[in-house]
């Protein structure tokens, strides 16, 4: 066990801060720590829009279906795909493979996770903010994305304000194939349910009466933002 | 400074491996700390296929274009948005939406680097391996990978047998924007070009005289894995 597994097991989400800013050397070190991330081919595809302004942070609390800890915590950070800087230099290259918003995204979650970790290390906490793509083309119009370059989610960072419970994950044998695909065994689901149920009836905030299989596959069973792939289109990307 | 943020700026990508096997506690925890991972909604979407079978790991070698690497590692994971679990809970579920797909993507991409830095603080080291999408199909197929679950990318781990020089990335002030996109400004890309010139013509190994901004432009302007799309819709992703 390292530190660095220590920190990585210690996760959980932090939705409530307190007012305390980062400080800038800290701050430096956590956007230092996302560049030092794996790169695709090199391509360095990712841009990171830092919001310190307040009326944009509360335009995207909303935007991101009213997370107020958008609003609130110390820092906010917004993952973008960006071909944009390659198109600058070269107006000939071509975005619109899907192929490269996989990229993207990959490069995103990488880069993302050296953020979030080096910030948890230093004893700050965060969450990110996928809602950002609820209203993608309203959060790119205000943080003025240039073509070929899409929001992908965000990241709130700042001192933790709460100490809640690691939420437990599915078990490693529903998760972890060997050589082939292994058919699930919904018992492992059923005994994860009832772990869940018990996590959701008892933890600190926000209880509820819950089934994790149930829950997850009736939101999937709906519509999941039916506007992203028009979002991605309009931005010159995943065409192909 | 903490020990994670010393992991994560030291890192860089293995390539050469010794023959050495991950032992099994240290590789439980390096699952353990993927599985630790933000999950976006709690939906819990990758599968990890782990490749102990030698001649599967020769043949993704080469399927990934011939990166020997992918069969000489200690161990070889196989990184996918896997809907199929989600299906065989509740076959209402729809994958098709675009939206799902950049969920799996960000989210293995977060997993994943949680092995790798777990890995890299263990004295391990690893190398992402996207030429699997060279042939997205066969691995598939190798894989026995059900409808709703698609191969990403890889993930090589093993004990280091080189020692690389850490791989100059563009600064912050390119990737960093402040409540709106800035323009690039190309001198940067031009100090960037320079350093990284110096880089490729004096490391240890693979010398190259190269310059970042052309290489990976003139790369874009061409076709990049034109059949990730047709392939994602087989599987049943990203049709909407």
């Amino acid at each position: 066990m390292t530190p660095t597994i220590e920190t990585i097991l210690s996760h959980r989400s932090i939705r409530k801060f307190t007012e305390q800013a980062i400080e800038p050397p800290h701050l430096d070190t956590i956007i230092q720590a996302g560049l030092a991330a794996s790169s695709s081919s090199m391509l360095q595809v990712v841009s990171i829009i830092r919001v310190t302004n307040q009326d944009k942070r509360e335009r995207l609390a909303e935007l991101a279906g009213n997370q107020s800890y958008v609003a609130s915590a110390a820092e906010f950070l917004v993952f973008c795909v960006d071909y944009h800087r390659h198109f600058t230099i070269n107006p000939k290259v071509n975005t619109e493979y899907t192929e490269l918003t996989i990229i993207g995204a990959v490069d995103c979650g990488i880069m993302a996770q050296n953020c979030l970790l080096s910030a948890e290390s230093l004893g700050l906490g965060g969450v990110y903010i996928g809602g950002l793509r609820n209203s993608a083309s309203e959060v790119d119009e205000l943080l003025e994305l240039p073509h070929h370059c899409a929001v992908l989610f965000g990241l709130c960072l700042g001192h933790p304000a709460q100490d809640p419970q690691i939420k437990p994950r599915l078990p490693a044998k529903v998760l972890m194939h060997e050589n082939s695909y292994q058919a699930l065994n919904l018992s492992d689901i059923d005994s994860y349910d009832r772990k869940m149920q018990h996590y959701y009836a008892s933890r600190s905030a926000n209880q509820k009466q819950s089934i994790w299989s149930q829950e997850v596959t009736n939101k999937l069973a709906g519509e999941s933002r039916p506007h992203i792939k028009g979002y991605l289109n309009n931005k010159g990307l995943t065409k192909r």
